[in-house]
């Protein structure tokens, strides 16, 4: 999930993965044994994920977490996409074209091959029994357990608290509602998100302990860690929309091929992979193996001492001949604004189906179904 | 409003009634005037007002507010009452019988003369669409201005933050969900509840200023400052069900008679109207007073030198005479279940309505309307 109303620092992440290392190791055991599990039998799995409607969907998104969503959904994993948009409203420019934001998404979601038939795309503005489900889920979860949330903490340490909107600091219990109204059993999930499915998973069990009477209401979800590669933008550091530095999945061949050429490498001629004393030449081999699926030192191997300007005509080929067919359908789907705005309201009635049936529940566990 | 998830203590009063004093005379001038509009023109008010369903009421409850509520409304003032099941959750008592507290409230609404025929009972966790106004409402507060909440502030002060659940900390921003759901203009509430409302009216401002588009979506209510009397408890102490010191509205005549009996007084023989110095014995005059709706100095002469038992004989049968009707409803209520969910399942719906045409406002407002 990408929900996360502002990404952590690369400080507060590096922190965390100290703090967290032995929660990484066993959920990346237990991501193993669930990779085997959905192999097995998909049709026990519900996946929930989503993003923040921020704009277009770069290749960082795409090779850290889109690809991964649509191999499971191919798998057989029944998929819910979140589509964030009430974590977008402290930030004015996109609060301000919201609605091009959303149906950006949807494209990016068709285009990658998210299946409307087999997965439910939909907005949270538009379930209000899933946002219901907040109230209930506060009650269960203390201000000194959400003030533990790294995202706040780092927020509040880089800022001041009163930077911190009551939304934000509630995001943890919000993205509970989002995968337990469905009753989720399965997160994709960035390293940096392990501490926020935690508090899912406790209010899961304090929900059910407290009002289950036995009968357990909401699963315990898990965790699915994805081995998200490290691409850089075009400019060395991190691949963001708001630094310019990203190619999005919609971008044209030649914008792709310009962005590409001004990308920074270094000084060196011969061209090898080593991330930690090369990031950026790394990055870019990085992205065409990606894309070739093949190992970034095979295709080193192959541009040796051309140098930087052939390893960016290697990694734009590989990137524009990768992305051509999604790029194709993106297209084609962008002129069927009918399609696009039907798909998003199916989805809305699918969840807003599911979340009615969940709240039904919770209120008659809770005794408040009067 | 009675709807706070934990009174404040009267140490929090004290600080409050320092800090706010200004703001509470500002009130107390505002409020005059208020009543003064209400009588000229009540169409133009919609009042939101509504209980924690903990137990029956009580006679502090009924001087203290209910009275105020059915004289609104019986002036023509549109009436909203909510019962606010979302904020007894951490009650574990009253969470296991929250059905029998929720009908306890609608009888006793019932019996005051809260017309369903005029006025909305409705019940917080049946309104999907007013609990999703939580939502956007979080992301115009930050968590500095929820911790200046003082009955937060009080509960850190005495026990610890992981005392605070989440859903108590955002309480003020669910009540100014509670109010703005229905476009409420008018809350009565006490002293206390002062600081709650001022949230609720920055929260419809920064709505208007951020979405409105000139075109303001809330109005910011006014408070309506109740002068609540100060019934002590038949132990001297503060009024209230759980010390088994009150008496309410539902008890019999001859509960009445045996909990004004033990009722505490004071060894002086010559019964006077004392508030500072005789706090328990004026406490018993001043409900024989309301009752009978004259001054407290005035029973106290009547009964002068014939002491504590001839006190508590006046006060019992004033109460008793005063309550005979509303006691009288209740019975009658009480023997038709099938009306008495009705009537909350009629306002639940009207409640709904009422919130879907705001949320469908609120999310156009917001660009959120795909």
């Amino acid at each position: 999930m990408n929900t996360t109303p502002q990404a952590a620092g690369p400080d507060a992440a590096a922190a965390d993965s100290v703090a967290d290392s032995l929660g990484t190791s066993a959920a990346q055991a237990r991501s193993a044994v669930l990779e085997e599990l959905i192999r097995k039998d998909p049709g026990r799995f519900r996946m929930l994920t989503g993003d923040r409607p921020t704009g277009r969907l770069h290749l960082g998104h795409y090779f850290g977490t889109l690809h991964n969503r649509v191999r499971l959904q191919d798998l057989g994993v029944e998929t819910y996409v979140i589509i964030a948009d009430y974590q977008v409203l402290t930030d004015r420019d996109v609060a301000d074209n919201l609605t091009g934001h959303v149906e950006d998404l949807v494209l990016d979601y068709l285009a990658i091959g998210v299946d409307p038939r087999r997965s439910t795309i939909f907005t949270h503005s538009a379930v209000p029994a899933l946002n219901q489900l907040m109230l209930p889920f506060l009650s269960l979860v203390s201000v000194a357990e959400l003030n533990r949330n790294p995202t706040v903490k780092d927020e509040i340490a880089h800022s001041r608290q009163s930077a911190v909107s009551g939304l934000m600091f509630t995001y943890p219990v919000h993205q509970a509602a989002d995968i337990l109204f469905c009753k989720g059993n399965l997160v994709p999930v960035g390293q940096d998100q392990l501490p926020h499915l935690e508090v899912t998973r406790t209010i899961a069990r304090r929900f059910n302990d407290r009002y289950g009477n036995g009968t357990p209401v909401f699963p315990q979800p898990d965790a699915l860690l994805s081995h998200a590669p490290l691409l850089l933008g075009t400019d060395g550091t991190k691949m963001s929309k708001s630094r310019r530095n990203a190619i999005t999945l919609a971008a044209d061949a030649d914008e792709t091929a310009r962005l590409l050429k001004g990308a920074r490498t270094d000084s060196e001629r011969h061209i090898t992979y080593d991330p930690a004393h090369r990031p950026e030449v790394s990055s870019l081999l990085l992205l065409a193996a990606l894309c070739q699926n093949r190992r970034p030192e095979e295709v080193a191997e192959e541009i040796g001492a051309a140098g930087a300007a052939a390893l960016k005509k290697t990694v734009t080929e590989a990137v524009n001949e990768y992305l051509a067919p999604i790029r194709a359908r993106r297209s084609e789907y962008a002129r069927d604004r009918a399609f696009l705005q039907r798909t998003l309201r199916e989805g809305n009635e699918r969840a807003r189906a599911v979340a009615d049936a969940t709240l039904a529940e919770v209120r008659a566990a809770m005794n408040s179904h009067y």
